[in-house]
């Protein structure tokens, strides 16, 4: 089996301001994943960060990169639309995405949400949240107990304005009386797209065991497969079988037309 | 019951290029569907197109309409992205939106999938479509018959690059050798959204008492219930339930974020 | 608008049995069910039970329901296979199907599941549930709050062992930490089925105007199309379109086998 | 990895019957498709039949059967109930389960549809099948091209009454004018099911590398995960979070129900 290349993309904005957060994360929420990924067999994970040039993602990295994780939070707005037309396009040619927490603002899944997957309910109480596996079968939670629990963590609450998932592979109770859809899936295009909820900036919650079996797991089933059936999309004459009466048309090609 | 308020947007090029279109839709196509429309009980059905002012889509506009019909073709591009997002405002916000044949390749059709709905194979050969019925207990196919055929469509092929359906409504076959997800239900927001495939304008699909049975069916369905829950987003400090160890967190607020 | 023909099914068990529950439902679960289903304009409602010639439930009964209500629990095992598959036959042919509370084991709901529905985790020990509103556009909340509690009642936890469902219309919270999906539609044939969860018989859950409320709204979502297309299935000798070499077959009907 | 080890079902009662069909599967339907699956690295495929002691689905066979694939056409009503619900068992724990053309009647398929899945339209005229893939970027189709057809098969249209699929991979296209979905998966319980249309009896169906390819993928892509969460089903009467009125309960457990 063939190494999965990974980019961890970060926001890096709270850690470089707040001494409490950056405590938690000396290298940062991306240093933090990256190093886990790369302490399992197969895996091969590099980093990119907002202030970079193109924000660290220029062609050649998404071309060299099967899966993208994204972690951001307060400046969604300063993403460029270029660069997420970038990783959009990558998804569409199968590139695997894992969306975490805060990302679900990210222009690039509400891009491949078609809605308004910023939406929810939030608050900031240092609460218990307990995630429970409700697809047991799914590949994305093996080797996990039937629930985990994080003693603190931001509260994101239903209703969530996501498009129907694909598959609903955890759903998370809250100290406060919330539940949440915590970790769904999609298909756009020929990507595989998983959100993934927990990992507010003030917890150290991707250093926990269970958060980091998600998410290697999650890195391993986003990869697309590698014989892809090749697709003719677009203009194709050439009829499989015969047609009868084509020229019995009398409207035909009228020309000035673009492709529909 | 109270009246459905629709709206039916049409490009209006083609029936002023071509002759043998005008003579098909000497109304437009906008014209031939609101009129069949507006024939129906609790139907009153309005128009808009592409070289109208804001092209006919002002807020009032919008904020009066409770389904939206949506038929473009070769000028998707010059549809202001300003326009888009009211449209998708609206349907977040219940608006029903019907998008017919071309329009899978629109700004707001592919705003709201989410992914590259415009592309699928296409074959301008004047060939027999057949709709078969996949889901015969469905709203949208109430009165019809289990299959209907238009003599001479364009084809769309598979595959076509649709996030999966909520439902599926028709499959079509088409003489040349292909099959096409002909009719598929999405949700997106608080709005309902239909695509349906026919609709070629050299051909005169919007005349034929099928066709027009499936478009009055599918405004019907498309409306949004009349009492739907206010729902409350954002920051919402009040747990329902008390929790127990807040003022044990040690970075709590850290302040600076924005809403996640 | 016609009226919708409801009967309520009720096991009629416990009521019987013990002061306490005959306390809360003098006239039994069914009773108070029917009672209020009665008190709406449209919808005219009777009742059966277990305990009924047939279980009340004869062909001529079911051939005029067009939504059945099912509440079960501890003499699943006593309905008749006879009986069971009348009520299946039902829903194929159009039957809305309601099942309430601990009918998620009865016999019919698990054959109409095809999967061990009758599988979770449970706990009597009368803790709070919430209710949440997750698809707040959806028929059967209309009219509701965004979430609703009821102060005591028997936990179900996840996971359960259902199919995907069609839609997930709320998830429920409980007090000592589980999350359920506690109603969830289906389509089996021509029948729409809609699971919901509370309604366990030492509470007065039936009672609560929000659950009333969302079986009011269950029973109008329930109900089938009147003009459905009428399908032929089985053989079909007569293509719609000539098939080339029919006669270069050397097999062809070797006669001897049932249908497929 | 580990091998896969598959079991072949087959009737084996037409090969026996008729010499035009035993020449094109000298070594029945079952023997040919372990044939090719045993010449696949990874994979050890067994057979078994419907005439052998228990259908040769001994609990024991069973217990050592990762994928049983499954292909039965004039016999089904003499499958044994028992046989069948120890399938359905396998398949609740993980099992996956590859059923094959005529299959879509079996009592096995039709058990875990929970709908009436022997219906549809058939018509045996030789006819051309065009499959075409859908969903490119799925494990069952790699390696394959966009589509590709069998010269001739038996017809089956749509409407086929399955429950909606979790995914729809295949959509075939006949000479004669019909649809339909060949190939759609399901989750049950554990178990992962695919359904795939072709194989008539009469054709050399299996003997064709595109079909041979679907059902290798299907094998591999229907394996359970090996670690599984050890879910725990049932009463659990010790909550997670703490309950804080359990004892102003008057009713509480009144004795003699059985499980929920």
């Amino acid at each position: 089996m063939s190494t999965i290349r990974v980019t961890v993309w970060n926001e890096f904005l709270h850690e470089a301001r707040h001494e409490a957060i950056r405590a938690i994360y000396p290298e940062g929420i991306h240093g933090c994943i990256a190093g886990f990924l790369n302490a399992q067999e197969g895996i091969t994970a590099g980093t990119a960060t907002l202030r970079e040039e193109q924000h660290g993602l220029t062609q050649e990295v998404l071309d060299n990169t099967d899966v993208l994780l994204w972690w951001g939070h307060m400046a969604h707005h300063e993403v460029s639309d270029e660069v997420v037309d970038r990783v959009y396009g990558r998804v569409m040619a199968g590139m695997g995405l894992v969306v975490l927490h805060s990302g679900h603002a990210s222009k690039i899944f509400r891009k491949l949400c078609g809605t308004d997957s910023d939406a929810l309910r939030w608050r900031e109480a240092n609460e218990k949240e307990i995630l429970w596996v409700i697809n047991p079968s799914h590949p994305i939670v093996q080797g996990l107990p039937e629930q985990f629990s994080l003693p603190h963590e931001e509260m994101y609450g239903e209703p969530f304005v996501i498009p129907k998932p694909e598959e609903i592979v955890f759903i998370s109770w809250f100290e406060g009386g919330e539940v949440f859809r915590s970790g769904v899936t999609y298909k756009r295009g020929l990507g595989k797209v998983f959100y993934f909820r927990p990992g507010h900036e003030t917890f150290p919650t991707f250093h926990d065991k269970n958060i980091q079996r998600v998410i290697i797991n999650a890195v391993r089933w986003a990869q697309a497969p590698k014989e892809m059936p090749r697709v003719r999309l677009g203009e194709n004459p050439d009829p499989l079988m015969p047609i009868r009466d084509m020229q019995e048309n009398t409207l035909g090609k009228l020309g000035g037309y673009d492709a529909p």
